[in-house]
């Protein structure tokens, strides 16, 4: 919900058009705002709206109607929609990836075009796959008692996308997106001001697919953004059904007392500074390889992932001390050779120096970087410190502050005792890795760490950096608090994720020729797993 | 955590202990407290300890310890714990049953002795049955990406149990504590100040089944009241991995704040007053049957059921009306000859009163009880009430309220447009019935309703009253806010209740040796489910 107000080009044009109801039209705004290049740290041309409370009034109502048509849709059909949706975005690829690249200056190949685009379209076609088997419903039958429930759809879902990712976790095409909707909910998207134009994009042939494929008008609408007082107003709306937020702690903190004084479920992905572990063994054997993987983890994106390793616990012994400063210096080498690439925003460079001073501040030395990149757009040296495991027991709160971007925290340990009182003081993660020897020569350590690790992540790695995130049904991208609201859900992996966006619905005694398709005793759908007393069967 | 401070009888004895880390000792008591006997309004001799923090603190920390050491117990010797506690309940079935009627004035038998106690200790047995097959755990194997994940034990538990079902939901032997243990978590159960002598009485068979399974010893523990801040303190402190409540919408709302600031999950069921529908042509067909099944329902446990019908929606035809002022008659005069049983406390009645009145004010009018019966204990009249819909929609708010006890609010309704705006205007509950005729007249304004209500309630039912909750795996016991705190979860039901008080725990590339045995390539327990490259697969 932070406003990108950039001083607006000479010549404003009129302000983009939302999409309510099945019509692009005029937002009721009560301001505009401009997208950024952040490789140049200029204004983009286009004005978006910031849509006053009547234009979100107009969603939800329209939501509310498209929520009931959806409940008598064919499910075929809702995928038949996120299949269309995503060739639309295929056959449309070369502008989204233009206006992506110009909006975030997140390279077109290896990230935008190559990567994140073929995820988000795949995602959506998981999640089809998802919706015409129908198993995410988690269908359960007592036919003894002649009870039987299913997850159903939830009710509108609004959507708020993170800056990071402006496909595959945008609100109107990532993966609340495509969960929300093979729930069978519509979605109300709430642009992330970073990149309005790329959702603008987006938005226009999600909606194609809607008209396409015959769903209410409804199923998708999108608006670029509302003041903080409409945006919690937003989710306090008793015609919502629940929100998807992914962004940032404190943003996602006020967003959860609006929404849950009125009921809704709300799941927040907030912070995360994923903890990679370096035990001795696995530096005497690869530590030049893995100098390489940490750097190109850590410096993905500008660092600006969810998963991207923000502290490091290299592990030494009083014999490994000159490895240790190997390893490091070899890290420390390839950050500064690296040229910085651009982050998202000013804001997001301030913060990520803020964070930096505030590490420098609570005790830990700056290696390289910590300035300002010279040259254009919003660019940071590639930054690394360090601290010892002492002053990071000492300052457990301040050294483990999110980094949002291209710098990392390495803290040097000298015994188990201290990488154990370490692991005791985390906050919750979405990730956690462990690089351990391949001969074994670690397996105590890694026998007495990985239960500690374990209870503070989502996701826990053995030999693999944190940031790439398959789409599986067995992901985890979730985490114990703050890096989520909830640690039994995560927001990547289908059908998981779909469920979500569900009520749990109960039919006891209910006439048979009343009972939802998928509850009768015999089910016209091959394809959907369904529990009949206590044994799960298909067909 | 309303403490019922009642005026000691004069001798007080030594308050009774509390149960911390495998210890009964004394509490370290801020005060005292007795429960009464509701048929009498006398209070009990026992004295009871309000502990002060000193106490949750001993408890939490043990707690932690118990977490640690119960994630590497084998999960055969947790269901063999559940089941020598249900063995120990039967063992000592008479003392506890003597305690409860004593404590709550429920009826021995058709009620504590022969279905409560039975229902509990089948809970029990459930719950162990789950444990030891471990398909709760929801194993997901990606084998091509070797990415696996599955539930986990969340961290101690806090369970506050409600006042109303001194076994099957008491925090120290119902469904919320079956299903934390049966997860592999330990318990800090918080006795209902209503029923504490009857929590003593199960805390010993609970803890005598510890000491004959081997848990660790702070797998249960038991304290019986602390001060509201107190309260609060204990769910928003760190080392609490869940919280499982069931009671007053106001207590359960505090009580999430603090939770939810700390990052735990608290699953909330607050309350509910379960409308029920009469169509005309069930009327038509066996009015003199409904009136009877209602009446039994409406005034079993004297109304203080979670599932109890506080609301009835009786619609009418311009000829039918004859038929329901015959109905509503014949439900009178049984509400008006059955005697009043006593209810739970006097502030219960108090507010049992207040809200009958409240009922009043927006226009309900009285058609037989609405005062404090006569004779011994905390008795109130049977009591009905009747609106119409118009009145019902002038005032939705007003006449939806709970009323917690024997009385009930009918609302005769005249149109299916009506129907339909009451049903909007309902807030979440539990249940919704539907009652139609069998030969098919009323199946036109069912499909109408049906989608309706189904929105606003975790079970639907048809001809059937809704206060019989079956524990199945197909069972929702939950619903949509304010009826519960979120409407994927259930409290009753397992395994699906026991995945509350779990996290997602995802391994990602993690070596073979190194998986948690549920998610190995080949699995030593031949009863787990586990879904594999999408087939679900047994053993």
């Amino acid at each position: 919900m932070d406003v990108a107000q950039v001083a607006a080009p000479a010549a404003t044009p009129v302000a983009s058009q939302i999409l309510i109801d099945g019509e692009w039209r005029a937002a009721e705004a009560e301001g505009t705002f401009h997208a950024e290049n952040p490789a140049k740290g200029e204004a983009l041309p286009l004005a978006f709206p910031i849509s006053r409370w009547s234009d979100c009034d107009a969603a939800l109502d329209a939501a509310t109607k498209a929520a009931a048509e959806l409940r008598n849709i064919e499910p075929a059909k809702i995928a038949a929609f996120l299949e269309a949706y995503a060739a639309n975005i295929e056959a449309a690829a070369d502008s989204i990836v233009a206006a992506a690249a110009e909006e975030t200056a997140l390279p077109v190949t290896p990230r935008l075009k190559d990567v994140e685009l073929p995820r988000t379209t795949n995602q959506l076609r998981q999640a089809a796959s998802a919706a015409r088997e129908e198993s995410w419903r988690r269908p359960i039958l007592d036919l003894e008692k002649n009870i039987r429930s299913c997850f159903s759809p939830i009710g509108p879902v609004v959507v708020f996308g993170p800056n990071n990712f402006p496909f595959a976790f945008n609100g109107v095409s990532g993966g609340d997106f495509a969960a929300a909707i093979a729930a069978g909910n519509p979605v109300i998207a709430k642009a992330h001001p970073l990149h309005p134009n790329t959702t603008r994009l987006l938005g226009e042939q999600a909606f194609k697919a809607v008209e396409q494929t015959g769903l209410p008008p409804a199923t998708v609408q999108l608006i670029y953004n509302v003041s903080n007082e409409n945006g919690l107003k937003l989710v306090g709306d008793p015609r919502v059904g629940a929100i998807g937020f992914t962004g940032s702690r404190n943003a996602g903190l006020h967003l959860r007392v609006a929404a849950e004084e009125a009921g809704h479920p709300i799941y927040l992905e907030m912070s995360s500074i994923n903890p990679v572990i370096f035990l001795p063994g696995a530096l005497a054997e690869r530590r030049e390889q893995l100098a390489q993987e940490l750097t190109d983890s850590c410096l993905a994106g500008s660092g600006q992932f969810c998963t991207s390793p923000n502290l490091l616990l290299v592990v030494e012994t009083p014999e490994s001390k000159s490895q240790t400063e190997a390893f490091l210096a070899q890290v420390a080498k390839s950050f500064s050779e690296r040229p910085p690439q651009p982050l998202l925003s000013a804001a997001g460079r301030k913060q990520l120096h803020d964070g930096v001073m505030a590490l420098m501040k609570a005790g830990a030395q700056l290696v390289t970087g910590g300035n300002i990149a010279p040259g254009e757009g919003y660019r940071y040296a590639n930054t690394l410190l360090r601290a010892t495991a002492e002053q990071f027991l000492a300052s457990p709160h301040d050294l483990q502050r999110e980094i949002f971007g291209n710098a990392t925290l390495v803290v040097t340990v000298n015994t188990q005792e201290e990488l154990q009182s370490i692991l005791r003081l985390l906050e919750g993660n979405l990730t956690g890795t462990i690089y351990s020897a391949k001969s074994g020569a670690d397996d105590d350590t890694y026998n007495t760490i990985a239960p500690l690790l374990r209870e503070k992540v989502g996701r826990l790695l053995n030999d693999k950096m944190p940031t790439g995130v398959a789409v599986s049904p067995a992901m985890n991208h979730g985490g114990p608090f703050p890096a989520t609201s909830h640690p039994g859900f995560t927001s990547v992996g289908i059908p998981t994720s779909i469920t979500r966006f569900a009520k749990l619905d109960c039919y006891d005694a209910v006439r048979p020729e009343r009972l939802p398709a998928i509850l009768k005793d015999t089910i016209t759908n091959p394809s959907t797993w369904r529990l009949i007393n206590g044994t799960w069967v298909k067909g």
